[in-house]
């Protein structure tokens, strides 16, 4: 490379070293996300990587780089590069990125409904996603997805999960007959989260959504205490009484060291069919409040659907609920955006840091 | 007694043991229903013991005495005398005649709310009656009625449950702050079990409403193990994912053999406070028909009533909500009849067998 063409990249990269990124509060140079730069005269190539599929910050910190280099003329190329927590993973996990759970403490809010939302949100935004069902006495995410199960496993004798509409499913749905009950108490719950997980071939994926059961027992005990997860989110409607069951099971995961990125408000309002109007079938602002009070993110609010609940029924197909996973999609973003900050904190050390020379 | 005073009295016996209880199958004689006869001639003075305040059939053997006496002049005393299974209940529960499980298997159907409705209800009836909560992860029975404790032991040590509103109550939710959790795994739930049976002085109830976390784990297999309680009802909403996870707890409790009185439909229909219009926002029959198939009564429908929740939020007051508790006063005569008829099969003996002699 000439002097010139050094002097040229550097100024580049000065120029690129005063954008930031908003969430990660850090410059890009620094945080790695150039992977590759190629100046020619005016004439500049990037190759960006960001942290999370379907970055919120995306435009921005794009445009803040064609700000920076006015005058040239810029081709960025964006990829993601999803990070991972410092998790120990065993076996079947061992090239899962993150683990979120869905929580709410209470039954009935709609945890496993905002798992598929959540899911199907976050495969639209490009990332490779599974849902590992953990209510194994309430498992329904099979049967909500009229996703059906061949058995069978790898070479090294692990169980291949069902791909439904390119989501990867464990459930004990697929286990026990539908009427059928599992009897069992608290130990046989902690050993079935450490099956689904290990003994499950999920290979390589950026967000498996965990649906936890209601209460705070053994699954969500096990799930903090082995360091299963990188974070939770909670669910709740609006109303005092699942609210405040809610606000148990953040304690909880605080109390267990697990962080919770925020709260998702479920079953908000109903479009009333006949009338249209909006009734708060739950009330409305209490969640909110609470959050707020205790410091934590309020990540958004989604009405109750008959249809939805309705196509549950039978067995949902991603097509059909397109419009409400749009709906959802300012949600999966902010999770994974505060899931990148989180990740990127507890990695204490810069990722990606240099940048590949040219040859 | 004259020879002819004798004859009057076995005439009348004779036309007294042709009415029958449509419950029981059993005439009233056999089943010691008459505690007392008085024949003075025409006229007759009957002490009557049925066997559960409100007893559905309770005008139907009366207009039957009547009919079956006819040319006499005939007075009848009606008392009630709940029947027992033959439960060996330890300590604190040792006078409790019933205790009957509210579950669903799914959570936020509306299992608190509607064991808060039956207490009522049964109280309406005359009943002497308490709420055990055995939720404890989502302890909601006391924010839900208002309640609040003071911390109380009898001479035995015994803990004296707060009375609300004429009903023993115990929760978790007294013990513990609002927005502080338990993390307790499986074997602490047992214990819980036990504890809030044994060392709380109910004193004598017909019937305590044991309300039931979701799932069919450790809270369900100790009550059904360690033969804690007399039956239970099941608490679904119509909605599919609801209902099979109701099949669960119901499968789970005919392993643990015991009794399903049958199924309560919650949260049926909405009234569109705007068109006053009737929307079925968990759709309609599915629980209805998978009752019938399997055999189990169907006790009714409630609907799902936003002000009810409103009240919850700050506490009920039983004077607020009497016509609610009017609408499911049907659901508990319906329930204690049939726990009746199963407390008189399992006693394998007739009660009450003699009519006390007239000195």
């Amino acid at each position: 490379m000439s002097e010139k063409d050094q002097q040229d990249r550097d100024l580049v990269l000065k120029f690129l070293s005063g954008v930031k990124d908003p969430a990660l509060k850090k410059d890009i140079i620094s945080l790695g996300f150039v992977k590759d730069l190629q100046v020619d005269g005016k004439q500049i190539k990037i190759k960006l990587s960001l942290t999370s599929p379907g970055c919120p910050h995306k435009d921005e910190i794009l445009s803040d780089i064609v700000r920076s280099l006015e005058g040239y003329s810029v081709i960025i190329e964006v990829t993601h590069n999803v990070l991972s927590g410092s998790f120990v993973r065993k076996e079947g996990t061992r090239k899962v990125k993150n683990i979120i759970a869905v929580g709410s403490g209470k039954g009935g809010v709609g945890k496993s409904t905002v798992s598929i939302l959540l899911a199907y949100a976050l495969k639209k935004l490009g990332a490779k996603v599974g849902i590992i069902d953990l209510d194994f006495y309430g498992a329904t995410i099979p049967s909500m997805l009229g996703s059906s199960f061949v058995q069978e496993v790898n070479e090294s004798g692990l169980l291949i999960p069902p791909l439904h509409q390119g989501i990867k499913i464990i459930s004990l749905a697929y286990f026990v007959p539908q009427n059928s009950s599992v009897i069992w108490r608290g130990p046989m719950l902690s050993k079935a989260v450490h099956d689904f997980m290990e003994k499950v071939d999920w290979g390589e994926l950026d967000y498996l959504i965990a649906d936890l059961p209601p209460g705070t027992g053994d699954v969500p005990i096990t799930l903090g205490q082995d360091r299963l997860i990188n974070a939770a989110i909670i669910v709740s409607t609006p109303q005092p009484a699942a609210v405040n069951v809610a606000l148990k099971l953040i304690d909880t995961f605080k109390k267990l060291n697990v962080p919770v990125l925020g709260g998702l408000e479920n079953m908000s309002y109903f479009i009333c069919p006949n009338s249209k109007e909006k009734v708060e079938l739950f009330g409305s602002r209490y969640f909110k409040e609470k959050l707020e009070e205790i410091g934590l993110p309020y990540l958004g609010a989604l009405p109750f659907v008959p249809q939805l609940r309705e196509l549950e029924d039978v067995g949902v197909k991603e097509e059909n609920i397109s419009y409400i996973i749009d709906d959802i999609i300012p949600v999966a973003q902010e999770l994974t955006c505060r899931l990148s900050v989180l990740n990127y904190q507890i990695s204490e050390r810069p990722f990606f840091l240099n940048i590949p020379k040219k040859k």
